[in-house]
């Protein structure tokens, strides 16, 4: 009997962050470990499930990196980065999104069905969420790669009105309605500031940002992480997460999560509690 | 980090109930010990705030006979019983409508405020809620002591809808206006029908209903409970809830349970766990 | 045949009244002598009733100090007063809640359902209505005598809408929960403001507010009313009457009326004649 | 002050009428004398604005034909009956169409609008409100002249939910688009039963139905107005409006009045009262 | 079949119009020879309906002069002019009221209604769609002649979010409810202000605005109408219509036109085409 | 001029079919030829477009075999097919899903954008739209090939009537989850009788049903096509196409056409003719 006491003290815990988020939005980037290893994988689908159970708006944005190297892999077709971008010929481009949209976008609408939510997949595309330009790298054209220009958020409003959980891959069109590839932190950042969004959270495969003694950093203000960049604390690998956090907050979000996605239910976690144990969170 | 993760565990076990129950009335008689242990009363008010926030619709309906007793001792009036109903003058009902209405009904509005729900206090009166008549106990008249007749729940709705959690004192009105005394667990039944409600649930000071050794019969079909009352099992005290949650299955209650109100958070173990180890569930 | 012609005359005079006042919402304070004069009471819940079903919102808001004291008195419990206000220690506070809530609430409930309407009982801690603090008389701690800090009128808002008549009781809460005595006149003014009304209306046992000859003013302006303060001529029993309506039309409520309640509906006379006989007007 | 309280009694009177006739809907046949005294015909505008007012739905169907016969006589035409019906050429049912729907038509809608309503004029022709075929006479063509073969009441539906009153001119259409008289007493009984009518009104130039001494008749079944039309008690220039009440309660319509429109406020009379001085009243 | 083909390609080169005009509301003043040519008369109709189908909000206005006069003539009565404006004594009023209101304004509802549309009839003194003053033609009273003084387009909006097509007969009332004949131009040019419709569209008997050598200008901002009016080369029967044009797009009007009513299918033309080939386009 | 008129009188010839389709569900089965041609997919897109501006619900379904074929000869992987089913492994599958799911669904949803309208893409695993079982042919198990078992429609509603267009891959799942390939044409027949479409219409690269002849037939009933099946007129090929739009009427679908997807426009000659030039029209 005393654990099913204390089991529902857990739920009673939870009731202020229930009741503080109810009707919030909540866009959540999807990757990494959590996205291959299929025991995490299910625990995020159904915290997301909760989530919108409980009366939140979860929406998820994915990557999908190494599906996609490996199938060009299998087709033959050799991959080359300039600054960590993935040149993106038309040919590549055609495997991108086949592989996001086709492939690692409907696994992640049957793992979110799966928990037993009803989920909706969508690209960038889909009613022109993501309107984008082709990015420019230090001069070089590197093809298909697109900078986002304007979000329609529209499509994203209309399904989770209707009770379905959006699953977006991150692709974009141009005003042609050509196709390109887009950084999927970026467009997670990018739709949750046209959805002023409560909360934006970048799963990653790190504890969060550490410090130069490499302990974690369990909040960071825009103009602290700004300093801890300038002073190179924070690096390369992380400065692209960081930025986008620290954007996203300038434009109407209100909290923005590094979260490790390597952890079982990291997004309840970070959802439920005051501790900042799974992740750095940046304010204002 | 492992207990943190031990409690988003319980977090995603209540997810399959809240989904099952979403957008569900239950009706909670609410009485007895729980009512006077000021640490129970705060963790019942809790548990009801919780099912309110994550979507069900619950309407608490109290007692109070022992602060109608206190107060009439103070008054310095003799408290007399027919079958175990008491005798109610016209000055004895002023104490019980000012008791319940004025003072346990507002205790309680306040504690549920306090756990953070908004909570509207009402008695049978308001809108006609309860319809009643006298009753006449083994042909003797006690005085304003009523039966239902009818129940009118627009008052009940109106505010839930709102979004308050409605509290209702067991006193209804005969067709001249005149005020009655009602038992309490007969107008949470009332209730419960006229709502159509998922769940009937009888706060008790016992574990539940118990076989001729004493030991817990956590579930009971409408037939068994039959079976046990005709056979002298179960005995005078619990006939009349037993009976009541007997009425209420036959009449459009999908569940009926009486439940050990003696232990913290009670009903949200009943809400959230199949596990049948708080009292005695009874179903059609 | 003439008479008949001449009764449809009334009605045809008493339209422009309800088509300016449509949806409009009017707050009454019921008190003294028509309270307890059994003719009265019920010619006032046929005027409130009548004046829902026409399209107006009417809120009635109560006194009840004279019950409040015979029960007082009953219990053997002296009254002592501060400045005209009652010393509340919390045993008196007790007796007020369950005086004023439990039981001339209720009374005043049922008198507008005999007269056809349907109604609901409230008091200022449902819905947190009334927030209040203790109120300090001369520095004096007079006990659980409450003055409002704010209003949140929602659950009024939505018993009206849903066709009830709300009856409410001037009992107000602090931050901790803790009940509080609020005077009815300015409770009433309080609502009246919060609901921003087309009317306050307070029912007193006298013809108005008088010169100094004792003759009826029958309109004030609130500069004139000041003046009156000034020079004396309105003398202490009736200021905080006059400042209560000075008040409520200095914030958004268009009219105020103080209105001799002996009068049989002086309610509906103040409504729909421009005659001015029965009590004073404010206007801005 | 006593006559201000007599008036309050008044309206507190109509009270439980009102109360019955909420939202219900009233088709009124306007014409005779009424039309034509203007002193009658402002107090009928009134009466329509106060029942509009109130929460009813009236419907103003009027007659014209002193009004055409004198344009007709202008114009040096002459007015052939057969059966009491107008021989309607074409050129007859131009003038028909202009004084009714251009003059007749026009003048009631401005009179309601001067005592303070909104109206809306309108023909059977709008909305093809009024579907009708010729009738034949005995036999005979007798020319524009249509008897009712459906009603679509959208068009009077939709201006009444505006806040608009309807006032109808006698006009129908037939499959051609084709215009033609309609009998105005015909016409409302027509309207009452698609609008599924609470009444229909007649107000005639007489007393009422009266029995064979020219006693009034206050109340018929249809049984009993059958028997005094076998029995000839009823005389021709009665019947049509007798049968078109008679038809009309066995068609959806509760109740069914031949009103004296030379009363003042007759039609507020018929509605307030239970006494049936103002003319006869049809039940099923 | 290849004409089945170049069927489509008109619908889809229709598609850029209906979908920038979808919603917005188009006044039409139809007249002069469209009106009493039965050819021209059902193609305006059929084109109404058309407009009305795709998700328009046509409301026509339309005049009478010839009709009027033929009755006047009839009744043996001379038509007197000042300035181009009838002189209209209460006898004259009335002969209009008749023929705008009884007859004219009914064709065309027919008409509507036979091309399988739904229509409404109105006038402007319906719902006091039209509030007037008398107009003073240097300093003559030539009796009961209108100007525009404000217009309340509720009845409008109300039939036509109904499904109806309004249809407006151009008669308006004063503060009084006295009626007043208003030019047919003025008043489309005043409900489409009113309404703040995109077009408006007077359909004239002439090809459009022609230069000084007779050529049609098929384009016009509000500078250069005033330019060529100033130049003497718009002549005095076309400036009260270009004024009525300049107007309007100084006043929340996006677009006027003055079209050539002699054209099948004139208003369908100008709608969807770019070409200007039907008369004379007015921009800001 | 002439030739404007022209055009008018196409889109006059259109309104009785627009009005009788107002809201109407039309699913497209869209695929063959028309799919790889620009052209004639850019004039599909359009009159998709063109059918949702006037008011219609149209839904696309597609197929992709040749891209699919395509795709796996690339990867070296042979295609076996068991009567005209490709047998499907799980490596095959993944090609499906990203083929169908990531290229062809999103190049129509591109289109059907780049021609103006609002277009979301989705598989039948989006909200569980398409539940499918494993299909057994003539005892064989020929893999990830399903048949369809139930349809969830809800979010094809939901977009639509959010205003997009849905485009839907014929990808079903199982209980478990599991993705299979799903007949387009079943597909499509499938959601037209979940959404009791008033129109299945099929594209194909011939020109509708043939008689034994060669003769288009352009009408038949469920009947006259059973017995051609039953003789043998209507061959292989064709038989599943033709089953499909027999089992669609019987199932809430009104129409159902074979159309003819090489002819220009067919969709739009399809709805706005009554000429069965185009294809074959099949009627309960």
């Amino acid at each position: 009997m005393q654990s099913l006491v204390e089991k529902a003290e857990v739920l009673v815990e939870a009731l202020p962050y229930m009741r503080r988020l109810l009707g919030k939005t909540v866009v959540i980037k999807f990757g990494g470990h959590a996205m291959v290893d299929a025991g995490i994988g299910a625990s995020f689908a159904v915290d997301v499930v909760l989530l919108k159970h409980i009366g939140l708006k979860p929406v998820i944005v994915h990557g999908g990196g190494p599906q996609i190297a490996s199938t060009l892999n299998r087709l033959g077709k050799e991959s080359v980065f300039v600054e960590g971008l993935r040149v993106t010929d038309d040919e590549t481009m055609d495997v991108v999104e086949m592989v996001l949209g086709g492939k690692v976008n409907r696994e992640i609408v049957e793992s979110v069905q799966r928990a037993g939510g009803r989920s909706v997949g969508l690209t960038g595309s889909d009613g022109a969420l993501l309107r984008v330009r082709k990015k420019i790298v230090d001069g070089q054209d590197i093809g298909r790669v697109g900078e986002i220009v304007s979000v329609d958020p529209r499509v994203i409003v209309s399904v989770a009105e209707s009770g379905f959980i959006p699953v977006v891959a991150p692709i974009g069109v141009d005003d042609e309605g050509l196709t390109y590839n887009v950084n999927a932190d970026e467009a997670a950042g990018g739709l949750a500031e046209a959805l002023e969004a409560e909360k934006l959270m970048l799963l990653t495969d790190v504890e969060g940002v550490l410090d130069s003694e490499g302990k974690l950093l369990s909040q960071l203000t825009v103009d602290q992480a700004q300093k801890y960049i300038d002073e190179g604390t924070i690096t390369e690998g992380m400065i692209p997460k960081v930025s986008c956090c620290m954007r996203a907050l300038k434009n109407s979000v209100s909290r923005a999560h590094i979260v490790d996605g390597r952890v079982l239910h990291a997004v309840l976690l970070e959802i439920f509690t005051d501790d900042a144990g799974v992740g750095t969170l940046f304010v204002p």
